[in-house]
């Protein structure tokens, strides 16, 4: 491929700004030759103006359709992904998908399908794979120096509970919200989870309860290579996202700690203060968001691999609705039970 | 009780040793008049001299008998403690009584009757509530600013197996080891445990499978209050001691770090490098247990409540059981399916 | 005005392109019109076009005598500072310009003059200011919350020494060093120094010593209102960027540390590592180069006081000044000493 | 020498206590055979017999002709230690002598002098060498790995300012407060100093004045090996005793953090709240205190060299009277200028 790699943008929500911010200023290689989205509206189009996509239409297929699209990122509606990704594929184009593809495991399974026929490449969207400290953590246990895995460790928390209307549809804590420690555990240990076990709470907010969730969760995980894993999480956590991952291995442990509002403290004859970690995903993975559109458009320059793959989109869906099955059913749940 | 608290020593292994040194040299209002060992041998003799013991003996009931002591200090192997206690009570003698009380539950009921029917003070040796650093995360939970406890989370590991003759009668890694962590949730989060579920690996040593043990674990837990929590150990850290605690509550989170063998700290073109945390128990717990020998003095001679009772030193070892038996049976383990 | 700040660019060296590049990507308010560089060449033209630069020209009156700038940033070599101060302020444009403004006090003097004169607004680049630790503690400091300043220190080390060729022609340590931290002592005091007493050393490279410098520096300062403080600088700290201050105040203390290039650690056997400080300037002060440049471009769209004014352009020159005139002569200076 | 050292405390105030209860509860080496004090009351006798110190005695002379006493620990007003060091010199006795051992250096001198003849050993209570996070900082250093030291720091401040009566006689801050400071520098530099220059100020308490003193001071200092330096104190830091150092080098910088009152902190929607600083020297200091101790009794019998020596007792003082003069003068100080 010569020249500028040519997005498509789908959708022009919140994360699809971001990502068309992203690509326009920070990312030379790429341009956002064309955006769309069925709600398209003047503000919108300002949005898109302002950072220089020409052209802008309410109709996806406008997008799958253009000679000037080479790739797209789907950034609409969870239960449009697997579609779009269908879409792309015939069409010919690369993609790269927001996270999760589907919450339903044959529509993922189609969707890879398309791809792997249409031999373009697809990139998921879990962005902390790219986190400075999350990435300086993982390379230290693919190094392999501190020898094998032996437990790892998870803690994330929201700054505070989303709005009940999306409570409702989010597909709850695992499907929403643990699904990116599902990923982080795979992509730490290297090694694939085969049982999970869930421990769940309603403490947040009631109505949690009133749609079938928790707001509070821990999953103990098994993996392939032996390790196992513990992933804790919490709708509410007043003092700032907290993101922190941990792997003991055989000779040693490597952790990370949060990122903080800035790095100046305070010592009184009461307390000694210091920052707070940084507020919630845009702040932590500000980042991150631009490296993995970095890596993202270099794979496709270079025909290379993409650094987070389809079964990367895959693996985190089944152990998600496995941790769910275990919190239903009260007992582990092996990842064999779960359509593969 | 006017004057000193007399105390008889039962015991100069290592812990023994440890509590006699502190009670001669850091606690005035206490002395130790007789220790008694079985192995009684010239070192112990010279030891027990060099620190002020006037009388030594190989026979536990002269201590009992004895009308120069006051309190008895158990600090002799895990199977005799109960009987141990059962007989300082009859003999009207105060007591602490290192952990476990004992594994077998039914004993621990007949010394905990003993003690109440003789009406003296018990108090269990789980030491690291008296670590300043745990003892203030508990504080601030306690103190209630924080709102509702959310999650409670242990992390403890040790620097390196023990011999495989201490792991043949260890009782396993939930008595012998993860027994303090279940000690220190009951501590944090001011509520009994209700539900256990375990994870288990033989990761460090093969061994460990021989005694039907693991060398690595991860327990979620269930309280009475709606909290959840999980504990992970491993036998083997390299770097030390890792013995972290936090609590997630409604308004924030309280944890504590490692303590470090120093605070200094080198930056070089290659690397920062700081001090590793404190050893092991003896290093990182050494003010602790002279903390709680002087609580345990102070409530004997001002006839108040012991700070760590004979109800906390049966629940852990009943949460232990629990979490064996979750282990063997792989499912979660209600604690009212264990002897109370 | 109305619309966007419409900016010229005087000079496309390394700073020049780094505020070039940051006024198009992320200050939506602004965008640059042209760019003068007497040396302009093909690379700086196709930089130029890439980030929408729509006119580039050799002669740096282009600029002044455009319509379509507004303002200027003055990017170009210290010698230029003054005269291209003097030639926007005669033309009308706003003034953003790199520090120094001049090494000669009275070629500062006639530039403020000048400015004043045409009413135009000036900005000068202590970009230290916008960093978010050391404005952190420049708040705590200003809310008056601690009480009165009493110690103010900061410590400044570049990762290595400059090549020789710069060392020759850079005014010394002080003026183009410490220049920085004479201005950060002031905005953290929020008081004038009024007498410096220098300390300095030719440590890391013997050829510092060919030039009349210097490549370590300790120098203590007085302050208007009673506080006292002390700057250290070395050419070389091979860790990093060492950039930390510290205010001592009346009812405490607050200071900020260095923000390293992630938050993950390593603990072994042997040792505990993180990570390392920020490489150099461009890596700590990224953010803080954005935030300046906001900064002047809502004071001039909203005609407001630019947060760094030319006084606080001139009176680091002076202190600098002194400083060397203190290490020449071996005793403390006066600021009264210096022209003002 | 066979046996325990016998040891003569001279001295029951605060710091004698102190020597006297660590000698019989941390050093089996040594034992404490009698006390000498001229205000002895019952109080201190109690003291004495409580810790197992068999006889007390108003008068000194007792001490130096005691067949019981092997060395003797000078914890007098500091004007009696240099006729008590010569006392005990000519009684053949080693000494341990608190710090300084007199502000007049012909008084040293001729301490020093007697102590030389009599062939004994003399060890100044310079305590701080004997911190761990300060000791691994002069390690690192000492080892050579980072290459020449560059740039000394030392930052040391009190929680709060001593009574006006202390203040009246202690000599002044050089004297009395930086001297510990002067010491560190030697230390962590292995090199004398040569020259130092004084800027100071009364913030704290007006009345500091009166005396002819400051207590703010910042003391820039050269160094025979060609490194400089800084000490910054404060009589009043109200987080608690602020003891840092730092070792710019040529390969990297080595430096300590405050030790902490413990490890746990708490984050909320307002803040992050670790714990404060050790309050003081007792606090940060307890366990040195015991190594200088341990070190001095070792040194004598094993007829080992003392860690810290006579010379190490007289630079300091030479120093404070060098930057005592800087201050008064305004101007640098050569150590040469002063009585050697």
């Amino acid at each position: 491929m010569s020249g500028k790699l040519r997005i498509g943008l789908l959708g022009a929500g919140r994360i699809g700004k971001l990502h068309g911010t992203n690509i326009q200023n920070f990312v030379p290689e790429a341009e956002v030759t064309i955006l769309a989205d069925p709600f398209l509206n003047p503000d919108m189009e300002a949005w898109a103006a302002s950072i220089g996509i020409p052209n802008c239409t309410k109709n996806p297929e406008d997008v799958f359709a253009s000679d000037e699209v080479d790739a797209v990122f789907i950034c609409s509606s969870t239960d449009t992904h697997a579609d779009f990704i269908i879409k792309a594929a015939a069409a010919g184009k690369h993609i790269f998908c927001e996270k999760p593809i589907h919450t339903d495991i044959s529509k993922i399974n189609e969707a890879l399908a398309a791809v792997k026929k249409a031999g373009v490449k697809l990139q998921v969207g879990f962005v902390r794979r790219f986190d400075r400290s999350h990435k300086a953590v993982r390379d230290v246990v693919a190094s392999g120096k501190l020898g094998k895995p032996f437990v790892v460790k998870v803690c994330s928390r929201d700054p505070g509970a989303p709005p009940m209307e999306y409570v409702k549809v989010s597909g709850g804590i695992f499907l929403d919200m643990m699904i990116h420690d599902f990923d982080m555990v795979r992509y730490l240990s290297g090694s694939e989870v085969t049982e999970v076990c869930s421990t769940g709470a309603v403490l947040v907010d009631p109505r949690f309860a009133d749609y079938g969730d928790v707001d509070t969760a821990i999953v103990t995980l098994k993996f392939a290579n032996g390790a196992i894993g513990v992933i804790d999480n919490c709708r509410q956590a007043p003092y700032g996202y907290d993101q922190r991952v941990e792997v003991l291995c055989e000779k040693g442990t490597v952790q990370d700690n949060n990122h903080l509002e800035n790095e100046a403290f305070v010592s009184t004859a009461e307390t000694v203060e210091s920052a707070k970690p940084t507020y919630f995903f845009l702040e932590r993975y500000n980042d991150a968001f631009v490296s993995e559109t970095k890596a993202f458009v270099a794979a496709v320059l270079e025909d290379a691999e993409v650094p987070v793959t389809g079964k990367d989109g895959l693996e985190p869906v089944r152990i998600a609705i496995a941790a769910l099955k275990s919190l239903k059913e009260g007992r582990p749940v092996k990842l064999d039970e779960i359509e593969g």
